[in-house]
C-alpha cells in the first residue's frame, strides 16, 4: 500500500560566499546559489512550493467566494536594518499585511523584492530571510515570488526590501473613509510612538539610554476579531510614517468631517512621554508599526473595544476621539489643560528612513 | 433627462518642488503633493480609479472563469535612467507585463513602488511616471497601487523602481520547463541582444558611437497570439539578465532535457555582430527587454512562427534549435563551423545595473 509522500523539501543550491559581489546580480550561476540558498530556502512551504519567478494563486471560488482581490506595496528603507523590536525583514512583512488588513482584507499572498549593495554580508540577507519567514507564519502569508538585484558598493545602503500583497476582501466588506459619520467613534489599538523613538535611538546619535522597542506587529488577526464584533466597523488606518496625526488627517480630510481627541484619552507610556519630553518629539507625530485607528458607529463601540483587547495586539486599546460635523478635514484634541489645538498634518517628517 | 456624467479626473494636489527633499518621504503634505501630482495623477483611470495605498480588484467570476491568478515582482536598478529605446520606467512595466505573460497570464494590474535620491529632480520623475503610463497603455494593465521612499543623498544611485503584477492565467492554460518534451522547438520573437549593447553604449565609456537601441516591449499579445496558434506551447522564458543562455540553461535544467542550437539560426543584426566582436562580447549572454524563447512541439511551429510574425515584437521570429534527450541541463550549440561548443551559465554577468 502506498502512503502518500511527505512533502520533501527540494535541494535547493547552496553559495559559499560571505559577502555579496556584483556578480550575484547578473542572473548566472552565482545569482541563481545565492538566491536559493538564502531567500527561496526561507520562504519555502510545502503547500505553495518553492518560491518562483511567477507564481501562481489559486483565489478558490471558496476562498474568493464573491468577494474582490486587494493589492498593495511599500518599500523599506529603514535604517538601522535591525533594531529593538524589529528589522526591516519583519518590517516589510507586516507593513505589507497591514496595509491589506486596515482595508478589511485576509492578507494571504506576498511578494519580495532585494536591492542589496555590493559587500553587504550574507549572513545579514540570512538574518532578514529568517525574519521575513517568521513573520510571514506569524500573519498566516506565504512569500511566493521575488527578485534581487545588486547595486555597486555606494549606489544603495545595504538592502532595501519591497513587499507586495495580494488578499482576499470577504464580500459585504467595504471600508474607506467614505463610510465615516458624524458621531462615530475613533479607537487605537495601543500605545503610541514606539517604532518611531526605537529606530532614532537604534541610530545611536542621541546622548540617551532607553529600552523602547518598536511595535511592529501584525494587525490582521485584530482587525478580523474587529470586524465580527462590530459589524459596522467604517475604516481603519495604520499610523506608520507621520505617525497618528498623518493617518487622523487623511480620514478627516477623505471623510470631509472634523476628527476630535482628547489628549487624557491617547495612550502613552511613561518612556515615550519622556522620550518626547526630552527630545522635543510629538508624539502623535511619531511612526508606529503596529498601531492602528478604526472608526465605529457608538453603539458598537464597547463592541470593538472588548474585542480589540481579547487579541495580544489590542490589549491596550483605547478609544481616543470622536467624529463630529465641523470644519471638513480638521483634526483637534483637547487638552489636558482644556484648551483645545488643532493637530495639523506635518510637511516633511521628524526623521528620514523610519520605515 | 439625466445623461451619465462623464468620468472626471480628480483635482490632485500639486507640489512646487523642483528636486525631492527628503520632506517628500515623510508622510506629511510635501509627500502627498509630490505623490499626487507626479504619480496618482499621472497613472490615474477612470476605469480603475486613483491610485490607492490598498487597491480593490475585481476579477469577476467572467474574467476569472476558473482560472488561477499569477503574482511576480521585479525591481529596476538601470543605469542610465533614460537610454536610446526605453527608460527605467518603461523596462519597469515591460518587465512585469512580461514575467507574467510567458508564464501564460493576462497581465491586469500593477503596483510601482519608487525609491527616490534626495536631490533627484522632480522632473525626472514625471519623465519616468509617464513613460510608464504610457507602457502600461500599450500593454493593457492599470497601475492601480504604490508607495515612495525618499533616502538622503548617496544612499541611493537617483531612482529604483519596483513593480509587482498581478494577471489571471485562463483555464487549462499550464506553462512551464516540465512540459518541455524531446522533439520540441525553440522559437525566439526577435533579434538578440539589443538592450545589453544599448546601455553599455549608454553609459558613455565606449569609444565607440552605435544606434543600437533597447528592445524593450511588452510581449502579453505575442504570447496570446501564440498560445492561440499552437495549442500545445509548452513553455516561454523571457531572455532577460544573463541572455538567451541564461534563459534556455533555466529551462533545460528544469526539464532534465538538453537543448541544441544552431547558431547559423539566431537572428543576430550586424550591428550587434560587430558590437560583440569588437568588444568581446557574446550575444547569447547580452541581455534582452523585449526576446522570449518558447518551445512548442514540432507539429505546431510552423503555425506558431506564422502567429509570431503577425505580430509586431515577433515580425522577425526565428526556429533557434530543438530539444533532445541526453545529458540533462546541457545547452549545445551547432557553430558556424560545423563544431559543437557547450552554451553553459555564466557564474555573473557581462555588466551590472543592466535592468
Amino acid at each position: 500500500m502506498n502512503a502518500p509522500m511527505p512533502p520533501v523539501k527540494p535541494a535547493f543550491h547552496k553559495t559559499n560566499a560571505t559577502r555579496v559581489t556584483l556578480a550575484h546580480g547578473g542572473g548566472g550561476k552565482a545569482m541563481r546559489d545565492l538566491v536559493e540558498d538564502v531567500f527561496v530556502s526561507a520562504f519555502y512551504n510545502p503547500e505553495t512550493g518553492a518560491m518562483e519567478d511567477q507564481a501562481r494563486l489559486d483565489p478558490t471560488p471558496e476562498l474568493l467566494n464573491g468577494g474582490r482581490l486587494a493589492f498593495t506595496t511599500d518599500s523599506f528603507v529603514v535604517d538601522p536594518l535591525f533594531f529593538p523590536g524589529g528589522d526591516i525583514g519583519k518590517l516589510a512583512v507586516y507593513g505589507t499585511v497591514n496595509d491589506l488588513a486596515v482595508g478589511g482584507a485576509k492578507p494571504k499572498w506576498l511578494s519580495a523584492s532585494f536591492i542589496i549593495e555590493e559587500g553587504c554580508e550574507v549572513e545579514t540577507l540570512r538574518r532578514v530571510a529568517a525574519s521575513m519567514r517568521q513573520a510571514a507564519d506569524l500573519s498566516g502569508v506565504a512569500i511566493v515570488t521575488g527578485d534581487t538585484k545588486v547595486v555597486a558598493m555606494g549606489a544603495a545602503d545595504k538592502l532595501f526590501v519591497t513587499t507586495a500583497g495580494v488578499g482576499v476582501i470577504p464580500p459585504g466588506t467595504d471600508l474607506g473613509a467614505h463610510r465615516v459619520r458624524p458621531g462615530d467613534v475613533a479607537i487605537v489599538n495601543g500605545f503610541l510612538g514606539h517604532h518611531g523613538a526605537a529606530i532614532l535611538a537604534a541610530r545611536g546619535d542621541l546622548a540617551l539610554e532607553t529600552d523602547i522597542a518598536s511595535d511592529c506587529a501584525p494587525l490582521n488577526a485584530l482587525m478580523e476579531a474587529v470586524a465580527k464584533a462590530a459589524p459596522n466597523l467604517r475604516a481603519a488606518r495604520d499610523a506608520t510614517r507621520g505617525g497618528l496625526a498623518a493617518a487622523l488627517n487623511e480620514i478627516a480630510a477623505s471623510a470631509g468631517l472634523r476628527i476630535v481627541l482628547e489628549e487624557t484619552s491617547l495612550p502613552l507610556k511613561p518612556d515615550i512621554r519622556g522620550f518626547c519630553e526630552i527630545l522635543g518629539f510629538d508624539p502623535l507625530y511619531l511612526a508606529n508599526e503596529g498601531t492602528l485607528v478604526l472608526f465605529v458607529p457608538p453603539d458598537e463601540a464597547e463592541a470593538a473595544l472588548a474585542a480589540m483587547r481579547r487579541v495580544p495586539e489590542g490589549r491596550d486599546a483605547a478609544i481616543i476621539g470622536s467624529v463630529t460635523e465641523g470644519t471638513a478635514g480638521r483634526v483637534e484634541m483637547k487638552t489636558l489643560f482644556g484648551g483645545s489645538r488643532i493637530v495639523d498634518m506635518l510637511v516633511g517628517e521628524q526623521l528620514p528612513r523610519i520605515c
